[in-house]
């Protein structure tokens, strides 16, 4: 009954502290860019992926709003949120809207604003991505949760903390590459091991910064673009699924089950199985997301996530490349943009447009947005015929 | 390409002071009686409208905690967001993944928790509907922006102040038989006239008073239902369109160009015209909105709605029957739940269950959700067959 739809155009900012634009400007300037890239200047739905407007910029209602400011007035537009996992939450709607049949054309941006409420403010705001009954109001930040499950994890599958540290050092490098990234600067064993500590045992280098960005991307049925010269992405699985956000209400904390239900439900809508996945754009808000990540999608043994890492599988020409143009770690985390990031850079990848990260001969990429502690977790697979 | 749909389930929370209740809470009690209604407990999708959440409860990512509480661990859900236009928002994201074949039953909760944070942070928060750097950063509360508006059109079209007093009589008379209402209170000439003001010219009778509530309705496909022995309400039309935040930047100041669009859409979708509708839940959150309404969906001609308030047209019986359980004004308006309220209302008049101001042999019935003054305007049209 649905038509298979492709993105035509990608577009993004910088991820940086960008103090002298509002949030409209920011999202904005990826919005206007993924039409340029698409030659489009019309859409029949505009779908925001924001998390945290209403708190850290007094405004909501973006749909309206950035539909007016990049020139699209009238047009049906909403806000998506689905905590760090609303980018591609935003993405999946605006499928649906094409996919369905609904329209021929849909934009979905991510954009968030963190810089100006920083340190208090945001953290604070992020904290609602939690549950505020039973976790936030006991004092637990989200970096604190993190830490929570990584201690287990250390402690159930005897793991050192040092063992993490090629998720990090894997994103920095890859980071270097890409002028968007919120950090360029490549870090060393030495350096992870001797961050300071943020949250025991998470430290500086584990964790992914904050950051003002948006992402964009222009969504069209693929019947209408089969013979554009240049290579075209097509969506080929698109899942969401969820769990408690409270973590210590789960069977298991450390197994990411809303991961697990929408990534084999992507697989068979794609037809394919981890083995067939060239590029891999995970949620390494942490770096033991990536671990988690990478086991509930069937690239690791439960458990046996940082052996990857370890034995450098991850890289650009690995077994598994993940967080190839830097990751939430080192691209940077604008929570409700990262989603939206994540499906842009796959579509780099499989145009063949990623530098010097570039994947050799990447045909299909995934990637896994994440919002909450693994409470909303939204899986995407792009193809592409080359 | 698209199935058709039906509302097989409504549920509702009295519009009130939850002081004892948390947002899941609240959401639940609407989502189960829902799902009680439809007598089904699963769903594949959950997809909650709600505007303040982050702000009033600390608590985003509610389309997980809702799921969750109300025994739907896994499912999809997002939050969708459109500020007082969110619940109708979340109903149409609902509609379309059912209408698209992507699900097979989806339920949409609209809810909202603001009593707590009254009377500084709820307003403060709802400002966030407006444009945050051009309108609630000059100091413009949303209330303001509205007596701004209604000011204008008195003066523009020479209407008196007292000639909106019937839309607020009527609502509160409607209220009076809707237990689920936030209050329950007959208001006369008199007491309109002299209520005390809260922004020239908006009166205490002229606004609509907030509230903790949840409404909820479980959409399927239609075809399935066919053979159901109750009547078989059906989505005929479902449209939303926007237009620009700040009231001070449209062509006309006075004309929601988004209810227009939306409607003529949704019109032509039912294959209907103004005169077919029986029943029509406006978005009555200031007296002046019933007004733009009317004339933006065609039941009166430009700067002439208030004169269907007049001649007492719009009471359950009369030519455009409007706010039949009490409207924005008396039933209460839970900012994002109020759409979804709205959806509810429409189907009991449709299935006969709208007890003393049940409209005589309901059939067609329309509903209109607007978020801001006139950004994001959602419009449904329900059918029954009976």
């Amino acid at each position: 009954m649905m038509r298979e739809v492709a993105i035509i155009g990608i577009g993004q900012t910088p991820v940086d502290e960008q103090w002298d634009k509002s949030i409209r400007e920011i999202a904005g300037e990826a919005v206007l860019a993924a039409m340029t890239d698409a030659t489009r200047d019309r859409t029949e739905g505009l779908f925001v992926g924001n998390m945290l407007s209403g708190m850290t910029s007094k405004q909501e209602n973006l749909g309206a709003l950035i539909a007016d400011w990049v020139g699209l007035l009238g047009v049906e537009a909403i806000k998506v949120e689905a905590a760090c996992g609303s980018g591609a939450a935003a993405v999946r709607a605006a499928i649906l809207a094409v996919s369905s049949g609904e329209m021929d054309c849909a934009i979905a941006v991510g954009v968030e604003k963190m810089t100006e409420g920083l340190p208090v403010e945001t953290t604070s705001a992020l904290a609602s991505a939690a549950d505020a009954d039973y976790e936030a109001d006991q004092g637990l930040s989200f970096v604190a949760i993190n830490a929570l499950v990584m201690r287990r994890y250390l402690h159930v599958y005897k793991w050192k903390h040092t063992d993490f540290a090629n998720f990090s050092i894997n994103a920095h490098a890859n980071a270097m590459h890409n002028p968007n990234a919120r950090l360029h600067e490549t870090i060393s064993l030495e350096a992870y091991n001797k961050a300071r500590m943020v949250a025991a045992p998470i430290n500086l280098l584990d964790a992914s910064p904050t950051g003002d960005g948006a992402a964009a991307v222009v969504i069209v049925p693929a019947e209408l673009y089969k013979y554009s010269d240049k290579p075209l992405v097509t969506i080929a699985g698109s899942a969401s699924a969820t769990d408690t956000l409270a973590v210590h209400s789960r069977a298991d904390p450390l197994w990411l089950s809303a991961a697990e239900r929408s990534v084999k439900k992507a697989y068979s809508q794609a037809g394919v199985t981890p083995a067939d996945i060239n590029v891999f754009e995970l949620h390494d808000a942490f770096s033991i997301m990536s671990a988690l990540s990478l086991e509930a999608c069937g690239f690791a043994d439960r458990g046996q996530g940082p052996r990857l890492a370890l034995d450098n599988e991850i890289g650009p020409t690995g077994k598994i490349p993940i967080t190839t143009r830097g990751g939430l770690k080192a691209r940077g985390h604008p929570v409700g943009a990262t989603g939206v990031y994540q499906i842009v850079e796959v579509a780099q990848q499989l145009r063949g447009e990623a530098g010097e990260t570039q994947v050799p001969d990447a045909r299909i990429g995934m990637t896994q947005n994440i919002g909450g502690s693994g409470a909303t977790i939204v899986t995407h697979i792009l193809k592409v015929n080359r």
